[in-house]
């Protein structure tokens, strides 16, 4: 089973693809969406789904997994990443694969062990679960860690 | 000018088309896009988009004008107007026409005269603009005022 995880934020979308073998999970890829600083939104949100497309049709994930979102700086942050979400979620649904969600907490727990954990525990445990040369950055480590998690988990999907 | 107006909701999302002409503005059309209590939040989103690729198709508008939300019960629902916005200004992105966004307290200044209308005096200021028989349901009408406001205004292009 190949996973695409996705981390969702307001300026910069994390995406990590895992895949099950026998023993263990694989690393595949992971890479960041960014938008140039002052670039208009609608552009931005086209960049997350032609890119999420193109990853998909390379990668051919069975399915996606989406960090959940319950926190954030200030309302116009929430936006944004309920926008980047929003778009990450249609590229997954137009490809046709089911799409799941997780908790931050849940993917802390299940990654390294810790509900609570820092940015750079979940860098380095996904730099040591995929065996990495280093950690990857926060925003992919964080799109990695919620594919791992889907590989732990039964699942849930999203309600509107 | 033919514009598309878009009120996202976490739960429904209004579109409204009226369109300039020489000496008022014309009402096209209106409609809200509901999911079913239960449903999962991709399906929505697709909905929302298909929906509004269909109308974008049928209406040919020139631009499309979008509601800022800048409020919100709790976190969850700001992220699922996010969602539900992201998925609209996808569409519009994707059929070609430029997306313009106005905060609730213009709108009703342009529509109303007044920053802190409530929603029955903009539904109410909507139907006599537009010489309807009936005051349009409440996120259908703030869909053709953001839409209307547009054509008040000189537009403004949403920062990612």
């Amino acid at each position: 089973m190949r996973v695409l995880g996705i981390d969702p934020g307001s300026l910069v979308t994390g995406f990590g693809i895992v895949e099950k073998r026998r023993n263990n999970v694989a690393y595949i890829d992971h890479g960041e969406i960014k938008s140039p600083p002052g670039g208009l939104l609608p552009e931005f949100l086209v960049e997350i789904y032609e890119r999420l497309m193109d990853v998909i049709r390379e990668a051919k994930p069975d399915a996606m997994a989406v960090e959940e979102v319950f926190y954030g700086k200030n309302v116009r942050s929430l936006i944004r990443q309920g926008q980047a979400r929003g778009a990450a979620i249609l590229a997954g649904a137009h490809s046709g694969i089911p799409v799941y969600e997780y908790s931050a907490l849940e993917v802390k727990k299940s990654v390294v062990g810790y509900g609570r954990a820092e940015k750079d525990q979940v860098q380095n445990m996904v730099k040591a679960l995929l065996h990495l040369s280093e950690p990857p950055p926060a925003d992919a480590a964080d799109a990695l860690a919620v594919a791992i998690c889907h590989i732990h988990s039964s699942g849930r999907m999203p309600r509107r």
